[in-house]
């Protein structure tokens, strides 16, 4: 089976899950972080490089604050469990703002954690404009992802069939997977699902 | 029901369907062009204000030279088409390379035929790097399709679950509606399902 070098997680229905278990919305977060360690060691397990994570957005930064810090501190639980693990982990995102949570600010240089072997990037407060550099229309001069490699398949939990903003320019070619089941409730068969898919679609790269 | 505003549509399978008509791969593109048609007035009718067509992009100019002038002389026939309707017509593209069609050079600004109404994009030897102004590892400063608005929807026929290098700027929030049928297949039938769909996708534009 060809297995894809780099894959994109969007893990998105947290709140949607946590409405459905009769839970306040925010309470969805803190159940996110147990799939995607799971999620982790099974893309070790596969032989995948690179895995980057869409953690949360300056836009999903301006919903409640009781929902910004529940997503904020999920976010950095999961780095910090990932740092214990082998991984060359890095975390991006706009660090200029009050939204940058300040325990990420050392993982904003890659560090190489346990044997490493295994790149995983964390998105935190990102923004597509912050990333291709916008500012008063104009763009450039470099990617501030610029570490982050051309993405083969994105996997998007939650059932919406888009890219919500998740790096426009490392996901110019890449197959999308939607599982239309929540994040929280990932399974190890919706990776082997999307996998089985991937591996059956041609790789032109626009050619 | 809600309209899109913008629709991005990619027309793939032309190739594929004339293999499956026992035809030489370039036989598809001339298939293409009256689905075109069709649909321009069907989105004319639903009220959809702007449109931009995947024609060709430099990628796709490295194919056997007899599929290149076949998809170069389809997309020169559809715009030719098209500017005897009512529409703001624009072809977006490297004009600089011998890949551009001469025939299109007129278009290559923004004019008004018939009695306009809806503006028309029609991306020819386009390329996402060169969008972006990409050269040397350095992007900026403006995208070279900083005329072209948001895209709400992207339309893709031929079953792949990908953008392709489509505009990547435009449709970092775009909802993405895949159909199995080929281009030269089209029916309305798939647009109203389309937007049937996306009519109860929420907007969220990444908030």
């Amino acid at each position: 089976m060809r297995i894809p070098k780099h894959i994109g997680i969007i893990p998105d229905g947290n709140r949607r899950w946590a409405l459905g278990k009769g839970m306040e919305k925010e309470a969805g977060y803190d159940n996110g972080i147990s799939p995607g360690m799971v999620l982790y060691h099974l893309c070790r397990k596969l032989g995948i490089n690179e895995m980057t994570f869409y953690g949360f957005t300056v836009d999903n930064t301006k919903r409640p604050s009781i929902q910004r810090e529940a997503f904020s501190k999920a976010c950095v639980k999961a780095v910090e469990e990932l740092s214990k693990e082998d991984a060359e982990l890095l975390v991006l995102g706009k660090t200029t703002s009050a939204m940058f949570p300040e325990e990420l600010k050392p993982y904003t240089n890659r560090h190489q954690f346990g044997n490493g072997g295994m790149k995983i990037n964390f998105l935190v407060n990102y923004s597509w404009e912050w990333d291709l550099g916008l500012q008063d229309g104009a763009i450039g001069p470099k990617l501030k992802t610029a570490d982050v490699s051309r993405i083969d398949l994105v996997i998007r939990w939650g059932g919406r069939r888009r890219l919500s903003g998740f790096l426009p320019v490392q996901s110019v070619y890449s197959d999308m997977y939607v599982i239309d089941d929540y994040w929280p409730d990932f399974t190890p068969q919706h990776v082997y699902d999307a996998i089985e898919w991937y591996s059956k679609q041609d790789v032109t790269l626009g050619g």
